[in-house]
């Protein structure tokens, strides 16, 4: 029988919970070894029971001292940077969540040091997996569409976070948004050079006191000369809003929304369908598991990951011009942002 | 300027002033010369004057000795083919509201008549000059699926008829059904050979003291091999739903109903579109004036019109023969019918 | 018989033979009596007679000494204004094609004329009268959705105009998305402002000869405290894209593309429907005959006309914002621009 | 922890891998603790290593002798019903793949012997746990659209089957439309009555020597007075085609085919979305482990299984009734069939 990658997961919280069951489960030639977690407690170690990961630890260092091939880092992000390079320096292929970080500094020590220690690195920007945007992208990819005119993504959630989140959450364009810088830079092929921000406060007042917004719209100018969009809003009664679209020479691609069932109702009231599935979990289900596969196929045949360093660090960046942007009103210069 | 057809209209009623009025605002190259209707009244004559019609009369035999060179019958069914005799005797073109009858000798005794007197007949069935339905024929006809194995036509009125009318109907089928019989000859290009009837009265107890059923299915053989299935029922409370398909050797070819519009609300209930659209008046506005058009251009260019006689005989003889099968409990052959 | 409104129509091109046409056809109540065009020719003739128009003259002179109770004016842009005056002098009600003129002064001192002649004046905005872009704007103003968030609305030509005319059209601003301007203000129910425009010369580099752009994107501040986006491209190989958005408290309500068709094929290739219509005439047909039977009935019903001077100003005051804002690259505020 | 239930899975082809991987990653309070199959080999013994099963046999008297819990049968459709009778006299519950079996005293005698053992009995009706079928089915069930008037299902496969198969398969109606028989009954709450079965040979005349057809349609009468109609085509090179609708009182309900992804790309050729997903397993992949999991519920609750005995007998009864029909020509009442 092949290698299976042994992994050691770092984090065992949500995010941490869906990596590790989903490896156990679907990806035959991987192996979660270990869990290490601050709270590790009874629960965890049931759950790490239940999906066969044979050891818990509470010390991260545990796992960087293991012979596990690679590491998922899973914890909050401000520990992202630091496992990271202590990953790197034990030799560990990583997998991190994103953001790296929210510094750009830090992002970029971070990245020196798994450079300098060769190992591979993917950033969990998961919805270039989801079928659906990965079919747009492709698309647009094939080149049979021909040059990308206007780039355009709109992404709601179902339900804002508490304001004790909002408070630390680094701001709509940090915490929200960067998803889909991520993704414009995937649809389109090309880098952002500049960022227009406008924003309100419309879903509740509370924003406000953290000097964040709730509701965004961002124009982008990429380096192919191509422009874009993306709106945002924190709350959409309707289920979780994911939609995006290239505007090209010869046509457009675009997707819809994907829905928790294909079945419709016509009564006297009219034509009801199934609503968008409730938010990232069911969304984006699948794509978790492709992500995780793609980073395993990647280290275990030494093929370059298809979300690197670099993915890592630029929608931190344009991120950070948005703010600016939003804070100055007016357009800002990617180049205005550390590099 | 070129030759206007020269029209006379035989019956002013809902079906008579719509072909009427279409007439006058849409087909540049006819204009109604006169209007016959025993009932005629100030409100018709009203309603002449507003289009532009410029002669009433009680008396159809006025259409038959003027100098129009066609005449639209729309008057009431039992009257239809005894008003082809006379304008075919009187050498006029005929447009003619389906059906010619529902005896079959007597829509054979007309098509007769037409045949010697060298006129051109087309029939009302309406639906072939719909966009969408034509859509799917159009593809059906270029041949790129292949041949036919299936041919699907869905049918469902938004409220039955008044029990007075059931009474003198002629039946689902010879009524109602009959332009789906028109329909999978259009969509198939091959003709019924067998038919098998399945009937129920669901909607409303006073069909059965008619001897009629509400909702029925009907399955047909056709002489190119294919096999077909109409479901009609009387009542949609969503409206007029109209759905063909035809599957075939190298796919599929349907289409959805017409909707209100195409606006869609997303809320916390779910996903909420408009209904088709009402009725037939509504679903086949722009039906009626591309009919009304291509009799005028037949005429005028002596060409073949679209919907002949054997058109006009052939429904009915499939809607005897669906009766016959309701009544029996057994799939009818077509040749068990007169021809 | 009701009063029949007697209308004059300036301009005989081809909005004023379609708003000619559509008149005599389908606006019972309603009559052209005269056409003025310099250009009058024999074509012209013809055309009128076959509408049933039965004076044509080249001099506009003669429709406001004539005793027409209204005017249609859809000579070229740059006559809209000074034409505007001569009819409320003669006082005459007027429709009015859009923009009433690009110069925001020009605009004013013609509603000032209208304003004290008392007449009716409408201006031509007649996407508010399509029946999908109403159904959202209808659900908009129900309140069923709540406080409105963000507005959205993207258009895109299916192919660019000639050059000749790109460099007497005012911009893409003036010329393409003043209708969206409107769209926003009709669809949010609330005034633009500040505009932050993007853009970029993709389709062709002849509009950069022209300072320019051919695909745009702006974003807007509402007074209502919503946000919005425009998108515009001048070209789309598909037809013409509109669509339009509106996410709310609530729910959100948006329309689809309207169709060629609704039939569809599915072959081992892919399941391929009918294209968006091909543009305006298209696409607005129903939408034209809608904004001239609401003109007519304001006009004989004496009542408010649903597209009034300050929508035809409003336009043009946020396309110079957007002139503005493109060419500093910053934000502008409406307050910027003369009122 | 609470209870696992142990599982013996009785043949290791395709359907049985499918069922012992899913419970294996799936479903957390149950396992396979063993599999057997005449033909294991070593690559039955690698594939149930790396599910985790631990022990692999090729005599089935071992599963029934062991102190699994239950039992899944997924040998060949001649070995269900004897497995089925040994599994009961052992005392394990039995999930069964259907059919039970094609000849009718086999069902009864088997369900006999599981009534006699109190075991419970799950028969692997899989699309009803399909989420799109569901949908239909709950919103039926539910009330809200009163009455059911008309009933129906169309199924089409990608491709056909080999002919060898096609000789052993018990035709059209026992081997595909069985599941729609099952389908129209889920649908419509309601016991099948009566049947009138239409066939052709169009896709391959090879169908013909083994005296089946290709391409079916079969209408049908329920217990509740509604009436029915289910397509089959053994060929649709678009993909698999599965879709049902439920014509009622106040509306109607219906499904969508569940495409590949949800986006689309238009162009100067048309609109193009994907095609639906291409055979069972991609379509009812999620449908299966809905189904294991709702056996296993049922098992450790103690409750009702959703799919029991007589649900593995009437469609049974239905497809020998549309075989009659087929070959006399004439409706066929499931009276005449051993029930």
């Amino acid at each position: 029988m092949a290698k299976k990658l042994r992994i050691g997961l770092i984090g065992g919280g949500r995010i941490g919970k869906l990596h590790g069951t989903n490896v156990q489960n679907f990806i035959p030639n991987a192996e979660i070894a270990i869990v290490a977690d601050p709270f590790a407690n009874e629960a965890m170690e049931a759950w790490a029971e239940s999906v066969g990961i044979p050891k818990v630890t509470k010390d991260p260092e545990d796992v960087f001292a293991s012979d596990v091939d690679a590491v998922f880092i899973c914890s909050s992000t401000d520990t992202h940077a630091p496992f990271m390079i202590k990953a790197a320096k034990a030799g560990k292929h990583i997998f991190c969540e994103k953001p790296i970080a929210t510094s750009i500094p830090a992002i970029k020590e971070a990245l020196a040091v798994v450079e300098e220690a060769g190992v591979k690195l993917q950033v969990g920007f998961v919805r270039r997996f989801d079928f659906n945007h990965k079919a747009v992208a492709d698309t647009v990819k094939s080149g049979k569409l021909g040059k990308v005119y206007v780039v355009k993504v709109t992404s709601r959630d179902p339900e804002g976070p508490p304001m004790s989140y909002v408070k630390v959450s680094g701001g709509i364009f940090m915490d929200m948004m960067i998803h889909d810088f991520d993704m414009v830079r995937y649809l389109s092929g090309s880098e952002v050079v500049e960022v227009n921000a406008t924003g309100a406060v419309l879903t509740d007042p509370g924003y406000a006191e953290y000097n964040d917004v709730d509701t965004a719209i961002v124009t982008l100018k990429f380096a192919n000369g191509a422009i874009g969009v993306i709106d945002n809003c924190r709350t959409a009664p309707y289920g979780y809003d994911q939609r995006v679209e290239v505007h090209c020479e010869k046509g457009a691609v675009q997707d819809n929304n994907h829905l928790n069932n294909e079945a419709f109702v016509s009564t006297a009231d009219g034509v009801v369908s199934a609503k968008p599935t409730f938010f990232f979990l069911e969304r984006y289900n699948d794509a978790f598991v492709a992500e995780e596969k793609a980073f395993v196929e990647a280290v275990l045949n030494d093929t370059e990951v298809p979300v690197g360093g670099k993915d890592g660090l630029e929608p931190v960046r344009i991120a950070a011009a948005a703010n600016l942007s939003l804070k100055e009103g007016r357009p800002v210069k990617l180049d205005e942002i550390e590099a």
